[in-house]
């Protein structure tokens, strides 16, 4: 597992693309997130662009009582929700997948209390990223 | 139009939550964003943990150009994609709509080549919410 500059919690995992967006979806149910949304990067680029992407999705991962607590502190925090999984192939043909860390939340906005939020988001979104 | 903390581009507008919401997506689509993910945020909750919460709704909106100028720059860009615009109800009862500020991109990646994207993003969101 790596953090890329902080933004990322990420690992490379073995398995198939779409075998492996469909262990995160699980993965992020098991710790409590729902998946809201769900954007497959290289077909809509095809789509609306004709450019040629490689396998990229971003799930929009919500927990709803952390997203509640959050949003009750600022309301702000909706610009930075949900937490975006993305699961992507690099360069090398591995396969990624990646969590946002939760404190570019609280570093874009420092005056927000998240202190209740931050700390067990990180800890769900490690735990899921682990198990994918 | 304020900006808080440079988070949002937003402003205060006139009419119904949901007119205000319609009028948010003509005019994202108007500066070639498209709306791939709409997250009811007050049904959500309500349907998930049972709280009340005010009309709020968070708009994913993505210009595939753009887009894919940043994903080619560096992966990682896709956790904090699509761009949000968010519209609620505030503690007045008025209707604000806001749109994250690209700025926070280049702020979490402060070493990836952003530079052909963030401008251009934040002159079309700046247009985007002067126009709702």
């Amino acid at each position: 597992m790596g953090t890329n500059n902080g933004i990322g919690i990420e690992r490379i995992v073995e398995g198939t693309f779409d075998d492996v967006v469909a262990r995160a979806e699980t993965a992020l149910k098991a710790e409590g997130f729902g998946i809201l949304t769900r954007i497959d990067v290289k077909a809509t680029l095809k789509e609306k662009i004709d450019q040629d992407f490689t396998n990229y999705v971003i799930l929009g991962a919500c927990n709803p009582t952390l997203a509640f607590k959050a949003l009750t502190s600022t309301k702000d925090i909706g610009l930075l929700m949900p937490c975006n999984v993305v699961v992507y192939e690099n360069e090398s043909g591995e396969i990624v997948v990646s969590a946002i860390n939760p404190q570019v939340m609280s570093q874009a906005l420092p005056d927000a209390d998240l202190s209740e939020v931050v700390q067990p988001a990180t800890e769900k979104l490690t735990s899921a990223i682990n198990n994918v």
